[in-house]
């Protein structure tokens, strides 16, 4: 019988798994053409304005196939609640039965999005990173950088933001974890300094120019994840020499890449999917002068192998107890 | 925070509610165009051939939203599970929060089938019943029969089957419930006797002919979900008084409805939505001497609304525990 897990003791498992070998599992399986990940359903609320999505889909001939709701309602700070809840039910492939229903409030999806941002560190970022550039001081600002801990030997942060306040706050609460972190609200400040940057902002405009990017750089781009966000110059990407996509498909018409084919600066075929770089089909950065840059938008198969991971952990914890 | 809820827990409440009444509240907000239904979300697998529909939906300006999700995995007899497994989530729509959890394994979705079969026999069964004839003997060749008891005044109860084997346990099992059932493998037979006829059946060609039906009889097609199944003879419904659809988009495509518009024998004109019978803005049967047809393929609102009810009563019961 599937078992319900709140999102206490989801967050219990998660740090004690491995789940960036999942994520990798994953994003290899997407770039082998395994994984089928149908349209993702909606549903537009206008009073108040609120959006659903469904996102479902599997890995053939996995155990498992998993589908995520999550809500957005943008006036929830007025009645004093989040913005978002969520969950993930995972069921099973042999049979159809449902298997956990994970009551994550959308946790899963930040850990699933953090843990690609250290899968591509791992891969991408040069091997000596004095001090880790941080866009954005939201929910990815944070966990991004928790994230990069066991890739990165590096605790200097440079937090970029448009308010005082927010960065204040960042700098308070990131402190508290060990961090040492300066802010600042000059992009030039953060490029100039640091030779992994992480772009984690809902930004529509452009926050960093070619210019500005030193030789070493890697860029991280995990803000923009739909046609109308965007972080990045397109001409860094053009003036890259190594441009990895979570999902190709997925960025022609979304993120950094989609901006960048539409300016003509890029073509497709300069891509390279970021499963065929883990699988070791496709060379990451080769060398620690080069400039690279990540593009991720999030992909279904994140969701599933995060909630498969947490299943399969919980069911042992589950065992352990009784 | 979201409650789960068990098949056991369901059936309870969902015992003593007026299922009815939500029910026909929720067709009457479809006929008036206050509900929406996005497109059915599919899975297929293929090893074990198996297929998961995602079904979801509102009405507007309601305090709910729904989404059900239902498999069928149909070699699970192979390894002694059930062929379907299905669950109904209910969320808030003032702020998109998961209100309930109804781990109902597709009871719910049969019960609200067999309601609408109840309420299309108060507003369209003759009004002196004295047999009810069943093509079916299937779980909704039963349901369909239990729910017509607060409407229609008889438990004689002609059953036809095509294999003995099927109409002999249907018999057993629901004389048991205080029926009393004369079986049958020749459909003349039933349409001889029963003035209020149900089909029940996944047949994809017709069981009955339109020179079979006697004046006064009243039919409820339930059977044919898609645009393969059929059941009638599609002259019935040409030569039937009147012609209702749960929802006449649907039925433009499948059905026995969209059988009859293909052969060029009823036009779209014809056809009545259940909702305006329900709201008294059309007329279902007016004289027992009419021949009157309800096509009823499932329609979403049915899903919601059930879902409505049993939260709203599962939350009353829990109060009263606590």
């Amino acid at each position: 019988m599937a078992r319900t897990y709140q999102l206490e003791q989801i967050k219990q498992v998660v740090d004690k798994l491995d789940v960036a070998k999942y994520i990798e599992d994953g994003f290899i399986a997407y770039s082998q053409g395994r994984v089928v990940v149908p349209p993702v359903g909606e549903m537009i609320f206008e009073k108040p304005p609120g959006d659903v999505h469904i996102k479902y889909g599997y890995i053939k001939d996995d155990d498992y196939f998993a589908i995520k709701i999550a809500s957005g309602f943008y006036e929830n700070y007025k009645i004093d609640l989040p913005t978002s809840d969520g969950l993930i039910l995972l069921f099973s492939q042999r049979d159809g039965f449902l298997a956990s229903i994970l009551l994550d409030e959308c946790y899963l999806t930040n850990v699933r999005t953090a843990v690609a941002g250290q899968i591509v560190a791992k891969f991408m970022a040069p091997s000596k990173i004095e001090c880790i550039g941080v866009f954005g001081t939201g929910v990815q600002g944070r966990m991004q950088v928790k994230y990069l801990k066991p890739v990165v030997d590096c605790s200097d942060i440079m937090a970029w933001g448009r308010s005082r306040d927010s960065l204040d706050t960042y700098k308070r609460d990131m402190e508290k974890l060990g961090y040492t972190i300066r802010t600042t609200t000059d992009a030039g400040e953060v490029t100039q300094k640091c030779r992994l940057i992480i772009t984690a902002t809902p930004s529509q405009t452009p926050l960093i120019d070619a210019g500005q990017i030193k030789p070493g750089t890697h860029i991280t781009a995990m803000g923009s994840d739909t046609h109308l966000k965007q972080e990045l110059d397109p001409k860094i990407l053009q003036s890259a020499d190594v441009v990895v996509a979570d999902s190709i498909e997925q960025c022609l018409t979304r993120g950094e890449i989609s901006k960048t084919l539409q300016a003509g600066l890029i073509n497709k075929e300069d891509l390279i999917e970021l499963g065929e770089v883990i699988a070791g089909h496709q060379s990451g950065r080769t060398s620690d002068a080069q400039i690279t840059v990540a593009d991720l938008t999030g992909v279904a198969v994140q969701d599933i192998q995060i909630a498969k991971a947490v299943h399969e952990a919980l069911l042992q914890s589950d065992f352990a107890d009784e």
